[in-house]
């Protein structure tokens, strides 16, 4: 399995193999034939950025049989979605901010997030997994309070698209092994949400199949896969870690609230 | 006032001033102080292109108050909005296709388009003109049979996502003038939509200001102002012009099925 990440140093950014704390850096695009540069960068010279820069993040809704379950919610027939907007992404210790105006509650949702390597239209299922180029941990944060304000019309766009509500990373990993596989996430430390990734109404490679055939995806584009159990708010000043393992931990801090 | 548009030739792909079908080539970027290449293209040596490629169309619910009065909708408080797939965009003229496998109705929404001319955030009211480069036509083409086929979550961000669902042109005008200008649809020549502009629930500046408190939007991004009474759907072979004075006729058919 590799890790793919992008980073900043204090003169420029780059993208590279995570192996060991340190950064193999390569050049070229990410998801065409990158080349090593022949350069590894130490620990401390540089930080993660998202490890992608999609055009779009697709969040599927009412993705998993135990929240729907909770929720009493039949599961869907063809996978539910909205697009987040891209200007919401963030990478791994960047921080999350209120919006300007809101007091409400701020939601998190760890969720796994598919990374489209190649653009992909009317994929078959049994083709969806050379469109893979891997896999992320998302924070899908919402402004709750938002979305079902208006009773004729959901706010999901609006709830999920303010700046900073896409944090991704803090790596793309290649060969990832969904089953047997749990996403956790913490708050402060405190377990919050323990589920089975194998728990999706859609998986994967059904998903960027079926999606594929209702929106183009371009290289970069994240699939957020939804979220299950343990979704809560998060108060002003709070950490959240969405870990999986083999892509590992996700940090973003809710900014605390300027008075 | 300026018409801008995007042509392709036979061998490149460039923008410039459309005057008396001609085209005032410019170099550089649309939104940042283009320069005269010096060369004019002549009317048969270029085809239009959608005149910008946004990263993202925010297109409006329920914006007018002659449609929410006849659907029996309240006037929201706040712009309500989804975000339509960048992938969706063509130009004049290009066909829009049948998504495959879908045998239901395609709807045609004849709408007024704001293009972004810099990145906005936390816009004031008063200065949304600043970020506003001009105003093109729209057809905001949906698959309305998906919309409501999930009972818990209506499907507007697929239902509008599709491939060449997202028309957009003929041109850009810039300093065009809303109040007395009503927006025309035909059907195969017949006359379906005519609603003045004017009757918006939040017009133009409004609009950027509000979302860019919600998104950050980003030049070339197009804003969907919503649609008013007339909206219906197309038939296979079809073909429908949107029309409004000064930014010109948006001309597109929708393919016949391939049987």
């Amino acid at each position: 399995m590799t890790q793919w990440a992008r980073f900043r140093t204090e003169t420029y950014v780059g993208f590279g193999i995570l192996e060991n704390d340190q950064i193999l850096e390569h050049e070229g695009a990410m998801f065409e034939a990158p080349r090593p540069t022949g350069r590894s960068l130490a620990p401390d010279t540089f930080r993660l950025l998202s490890p992608c820069t999609p055009s779009k993040i697709v969040a599927l809704w009412n993705n998993f049989h135990a929240l729907a379950a909770k929720l009493g919610k039949r599961a869907p027939q063809h996978p539910l979605f909205l697009i987040k907007s891209a200007t919401s992404v963030i990478g791994p210790h960047e921080p999350i901010e209120r919006p300007a105006g809101y007091v409400g509650k701020i939601a998190f949702e760890g969720e796994l997030g598919i990374v489209i390597g190649k653009q992909a239209k009317n994929v078959p299922p049994s083709k969806a997994g050379d469109y893979i180029f891997g896999y992320t941990c998302v924070n899908d944060v919402t402004a709750s309070d938002l979305l079902f304000e208006h009773g004729d019309f959901p706010q999901w766009t609006r709830s999920k698209s303010f700046d900073t509500f896409g944090c991704l990373g803090p790596v793309i990993a290649t060969d990832f092994e969904l089953a047997g596989t749990n996403l956790t996430t913490r708050l402060d430390g405190a377990l919050r949400q323990n589920y089975p990734l194998s728990d999706m109404i859609f998986p994967p490679h059904e998903l960027v199949s079926r999606i594929s055939h209702d929106v183009s995806l371009l290289p970069g584009d994240v699939i957020a896969c939804g979220t299950s159990l343990g979704v809560g708010s998060i108060k002003d000043g709070v950490t959240v870690e969405v870990i999986i393992d083999g892509i590992g931990s996700l940090l973003n801090t809710l900014a605390p609230a300027i008075r």
